[in-house]
C-alpha cells in the first residue's frame, strides 16, 4: 500500500509536502496486546492501518474500560497526535487488538504541513468528524440501548469482523468492550442462551440465530 | 461586538475572505425556548453567540433528551452547519435556553472559505475538537458516576452560570439535562435535601451547601 491510500485529497497537497510526508514516514509492526498510546502521556503520531486491528478506549479510575471505536485496514488514527489539537482534552488509549502492520507520521511533521495546507485540514476535520460521530453512537446506545440490546449488538458486530459466527472471547472481554461488568455480561448472555440465540462454551460464544439477534438488537 | 471577536485567528484570513464572511453575516434575535436547529434536516449556518445561551441535546426515539454542551457568548456553534462534514453523521438538536442575540454565517460561505484557507480550516478543526471534548467528558459521567453524584454536580454548574443558589428550575428539566427521569431526580433531590445539602420548594432549589455538594460531585 502507499501513502495515497489513506489520503483521498493527495493530489491536492503540493509537491513539496508530499514529499516531505513520504520521508517522514515510519514502519511499525505492533504485537497484539500492545497499547501504543496511552491517554495525553505521548504523542507520537498519527497511525496509518496497514492490516490489523486497533481499539481506542477510555478507562475509569476504578479501571473499568469502554471501547470507542476500532480502526480497521486504511483507517487513520488522529488521537495519537491529539496534542496538535489544542483544545481536544480526554484521555483515549489505543491497543492493538491483532498483529498490526502501520506507518506513522510524525505529530510535528503533520501538524506543520496542515498549519499551510487547507486540504489535509480539512480532511484531518473529516477524520475528527468520523470518529466524533462514532462516540456520539455510543452515547446513545450507552444512553437509550439496555444491555441485552447492545449485547446483541456486540456480538453481531464481532461476527461481522471475525466473519465467523463462533467467536473467542471471554465474558470479561466483552464487558470491557461495553463498560460494565462481567457478572451483567455473564447474565445477558445466559437469557440469550436461554431464548436459543446464542451457544456458551468456555472462552466462546456461538451466534445461533443472527436474525433475531438483529431483531433483538434494533428495538 | 464585532466579527473577529469571534475568530481569534481573523488576520491571518485573506481580505478578501475577511470581506466575504462581513456581507454574508446575518444578525437574528431568537426568543428563548426556540429551536433553532433540529437534527440534519436543516443547515442554516454557524452561529456566533453575541449574548444569551443556547443548549445542544440529543433526543432517543421515546422523546428523552440529554444535554451535551452550553453555548455561552463569543462561542460558535458549529453543528447548525453539520451538513459542511461529511462524516458527520449524527442529529443534534439547538434551542435557545434564554434570549439570544446573534450573527449567522450562511453554511455555503463558510464552507467555500474554510476549503480554501488553511487557518480557517484549523480554527475550525480546534472548535470541533472542544466539542467533542465536552462530549467525552459527558460520556465519562455517563459511564463512570451515579446519579447522586450528577445532579450534584449539575445544579453546581446552573448555579455558576446564573450566578445565584436559588435555581429556578423543574426536576423535569434536571432529568432533560441528566438524560434520565422525572422520578429519578426527584428521588436525589430528595436524599440531598435530607442531607441538608440543598432546599426544595415548588419550581425551585436552593443549594444551601455548596462545598459539601462539591465534594460529593468529585467523588
Amino acid at each position: 500500500m502507499k501513502v495515497q491510500d489513506w489520503f483521498p485529497i493527495w493530489d491536492e497537497l503540493t509537491g513539496e509536502h508530499q514529499e516531505r510526508i513520504r520521508n517522514s514516514l515510519i514502519r511499525r509492526r505492533i504485537e497484539a496486546g500492545t497499547v501504543i498510546h496511552n491517554g495525553s502521556a505521548d504523542c507520537a503520531g498519527l497511525l496509518l492501518v496497514e492490516s490489523g486491528r486497533l481499539r481506542a478506549y477510555i478507562l475509569s479510575d476504578g479501571g473499568r474500560e469502554i471501547t470507542l471505536y476500532r480502526l480497521f485496514d486504511r483507517d487513520i488514527c488522529l488521537f495519537s497526535a491529539s496534542c496538535m489539537l489544542r483544545s481536544l482534552q480526554f484521555d483515549v488509549t489505543i491497543q492493538a487488538e491483532k498483529d498490526t502492520e502501520l506507518w506513522v507520521i510524525p505529530t510535528e511533521i503533520y501538524q506543520r504541513i496542515m498549519a499551510q495546507s487547507a486540504p489535509l485540514s480539512n480532511y484531518t476535520n473529516e477524520i475528527m468528524a468520523a470518529r466524533f460521530s462514532e462516540v456520539m453512537w455510543l452515547l446513545e446506545q450507552v444512553m437509550w440501548k439496555s444491555m441485552d440490546r447492545r449485547v446483541a449488538g456486540f456480538l453481531l458486530e464481532e461476527a461481522a469482523i471475525e466473519d465467523g459466527n463462533r467467536l473467542s472471547i471471554t465474558h470479561e472481554a466483552i464487558a470491557n468492550h461495553l463498560g460494565t461488568h462481567r457478572e451483567v455480561v455473564t447474565r445477558m448472555l445466559r437469557y440469550l442462551q436461554g431464548e436459543g440465540l446464542v451457544k456458551l462454551s468456555r472462552g466462546a460464544v456461538e451466534l445461533l440465530d443472527e436474525k433475531r439477534l438483529e431483531e433483538l438488537s434494533r428495538t
